[in-house]
């Protein structure tokens, strides 16, 4: 079908409201947050406002053959939401109702265009509590997140978006609109299709509604920050921890490249001479956080860390945070351009890890910069280069990634595969990647729902 | 092929002494856990030592058109490995050592054919922790656990079998190994097929290995039990618990009728005219078990308990345990026969669910006891019966079922759907069970791996 003719049925199907083209729209709907700009532009976006009008936009596209792509904050880093191939941008804005929260079985059922920050905040009106934070928390949205199955830095006690995910309402690519899970804390009647979609990037349904399990907000935190000397020692604190059953709600690191360029950035007395900063947080009752904190200090000292900060007031606790914070700020000042990977490695394996990349830093020429979740092993790698340098990035990013598999981690802990990644898939799946190309033509024969993301057929 | 061919070419395959086709080891591989008796006998049983084995039954089985039924213990209560169709029966029994236990990353790396007990042992020497406890883990494998997704009383707090499962190393239909999932904690590379496999109940993949998540033993741990008249009493208790931020490790319900047939079968002074009985257990902190006792008591009060026992030794936690564990003995007391569902709704659904299936006893003039896992609202429903009633039992189950799902359930929570509980399975998914099928056809397109379970092709 021309593109004129499918956008004026499309108009009729929905109503010309909620269906835009003009070339601001266009425009405005091609970009996401990945740090490469824009790979192509749709033909039209759409704003359906519920499951009824999602299920007539797939059964259209499918009819027709035309690419679909789910979008939610457009906040994704490795192009999850792209149009690659023009297409239909489809967009959950207009479904942003948070429609019950549950306080007697601890859950809340909302739309996917609902920002998470939104919806933490409501639930926590009633001293309840959504824990995946990722960084984009207060613009990315929950169906985004559940796509993208988003981490953040309370995984490492808490576990990520899908650990949340009861049920889904989603519309499949012909447009069948379908409950997958269960409202029920357990279920296992037959295969376990939530969790397939989840984490899917929008390739294999388009979420519709979401039943998220919250939990009770925990009572008390305790913050503390420490700096070691040497990365091992910083690895050693952290399992130290868990030896010592800690299971910290934080465990964030800084390499020596993040602490010197947060020192530089906001100059708030960081030691630079240190190879590795932790900022730990703890929560839960009353009568036990103080003495958590405590252990946590106690294995930081005997790793070899040598200043120690615990914070007694918020805005103690604030300043702790500053340091993690600034360094995406700070180092964005170090050159001109970043790419940014989120490989992840068994906890143990993090010293060899950050030594190796500043091996394949140092081989390449080029300024890298690591931090990260510890506590799950999950380190941000950052190079930071100008324009001319990208082709040495580019052969480190895979150096990178082939430094990670061999130490049996994953090439992403958070941000997708999208289409950024999607040359490294095959890395790191091996002979699976053919049964979840399998997986895709089954669900999506006709392959319009969110194309060329994650793998091409 | 014909059988006596196939079987003496599997022979040549795998060597004699992992095959075997006589009779008496047919027979004894005709069976498993489920009440109903055996439905099929398999042509032959093999014992594969490694994935490479598997490998080479698989292969064989897929270009032959051979069904092949995975096995662990054989202990599933709804036929998961029973044989329909004669074929090759493939046990885990020769796949049973722990191969290792990763301290510093709390995990452990396991062959399928290890005793959950055992496999729990081990970690608990190192101070660590497998929660995952399904009735049958005494005898129940780790594998047939994931096949299963089986869960257990300690759930509500820890979780799931899927929970703990990082990464599987698999032999697909084709003969193909894979592993799935990461030993990192978290991943977002491609497909999440490891949580696919995990309950797919043996009909996607051949498990070979499992890389499952520890964490730390928990230091204390306090027990009580609680007695109301009213039902509403015990589910406003649960409840309450979660609103003064209690997460109970265990909380076990058990019904006016059960407790009369612990009552008549123990004599350990259950009150019998109560309609409802919980045993609470809390672990966490040695600083902080008390005040969660104390708060579970406070609450139990408030609700309406009539007595309340805390254990302040460790003979008087067997002796509050003894009333839950005493339910399934003392139930076949009662009558010849028994079927036991195990639904799950919603947890502030449990008053309604219990009404009504008394109501739907009563209609059909049949005994029923209903006990389980109130924290997270799984009832196991059983009916107790003469062989002259079981068409009567049959209509009951179905109207538990429908009842189950009129109030937002899952007709399963723990024990699989098999060949028993497939004419069900369409009520709870719908129009998503079409899609189950694809992706059942995708991964297996000779449908050789358990047909006949969860759903027929």
């Amino acid at each position: 079908m021309k593109k004129s003719n499918y956008i004026e049925k499309l108009k009729k199907i929905l109503g010309t409201e909620k269906v835009k083209d003009s070339t601001s729209w266009r425009l405005s709907y091609a970009y996401d947050g990945t740090p490469t700009g824009y790979k192509g532009v749709p033909d039209v976006v759409v704003f359906p406002e519920d499951e009824e009008d999602v299920a007539k936009v797939l059964a259209f596209a499918n009819e027709n053959r035309i690419p679909v792509y789910p979008r939610g904050a457009g906040s994704g880093l490795t192009g999850g939401s792209a149009p690659l191939e023009g297409g239909i941008v489809v967009s959950t804005e207009k479904m942003n109702r948070i429609i019950e929260i549950d306080e007697d079985n601890l859950a809340v059922l909302t739309e996917p265009g609902v920002v998470t920050y939104e919806l933490q905040k409501e639930v926590e009106k009633r001293g309840l509590f959504y824990p995946p934070d990722p960084s984009s928390y207060k613009y990315s949205t929950i169906g985004g997140n559940i796509a993208e199955n988003a981490g953040g830095p309370r995984c490492v006690k808490y576990g990520v978006t899908k650990d949340y995910v009861m049920q889904l309402e989603v519309v499949f690519a012909d447009g069948t609109i379908s409950k997958v899970g269960s409202k029920a804390v357990k279920s296992v009647a037959g295969y376990n299709l939530k969790d397939l979609i989840v984490g899917s990037e929008g390739t294999l349904a388009f979420i519709t509604k979401a039943y998220l399990k919250l939990i009770p907000s925990p009572e008390a935190v305790r913050t503390a920050m420490a700096v070691f000397p040497k990365v091992e020692q910083a690895a050693q604190a952290v399992a130290d921890m868990f030896k010592n059953k800690v299971i910290p709600t934080a465990c964030e690191f800084l390499d020596k490249n993040s602490i010197v360029a947060v020192e530089n950035y906001a100059k708030i007395g960081l030691p630079t001479y240190a190879e590795g900063l932790l900022v730990i947080e703890v929560d839960g009752y009353e009568a036990v956080v103080d003495e958590l904190i405590n252990r946590v200090i106690k294995v930081c000292k005997e790793a070899g860390a040598e200043e120690i900060k615990r914070a007694s007031t918020p805005e103690e606790r604030e300043a702790i945070w500053l340091a993690r914070r600034a360094v995406s700020p700070a180092i964005v000042q170090l050159k001109p351009k970043k790419i940014n990977e989120d490989v992840v490695v068994p906890r143990n394996k993090i010293p060899e890890m950050i030594k190796n990349v500043y091996k394949i830093a140092d081989k390449y020429n080029l300024m890298v910069v690591n931090f990260g979740h510890a506590g799950d092993g999950n380190i941000h790698v950052n190079f930071m280069y100008e324009p001319e340098e990208e082709e040495r990035v580019e052969m480190a990013v895979r150096e990178v990634f082939e430094l990670t598999l061999s130490l049996e981690g994953s090439i992403s802990g958070e941000h997708g595969i999208g289409w950024m990644k999607k040359e490294f898939l095959p890395l790191e799946v091996g002979e699976a990647l053919e049964k979840m190309k399998a997986i895709k033509k089954a669900l999506d024969p006709n392959n319009i729902l969110n194309p060329g993301k994650i793998f091409d057929l």
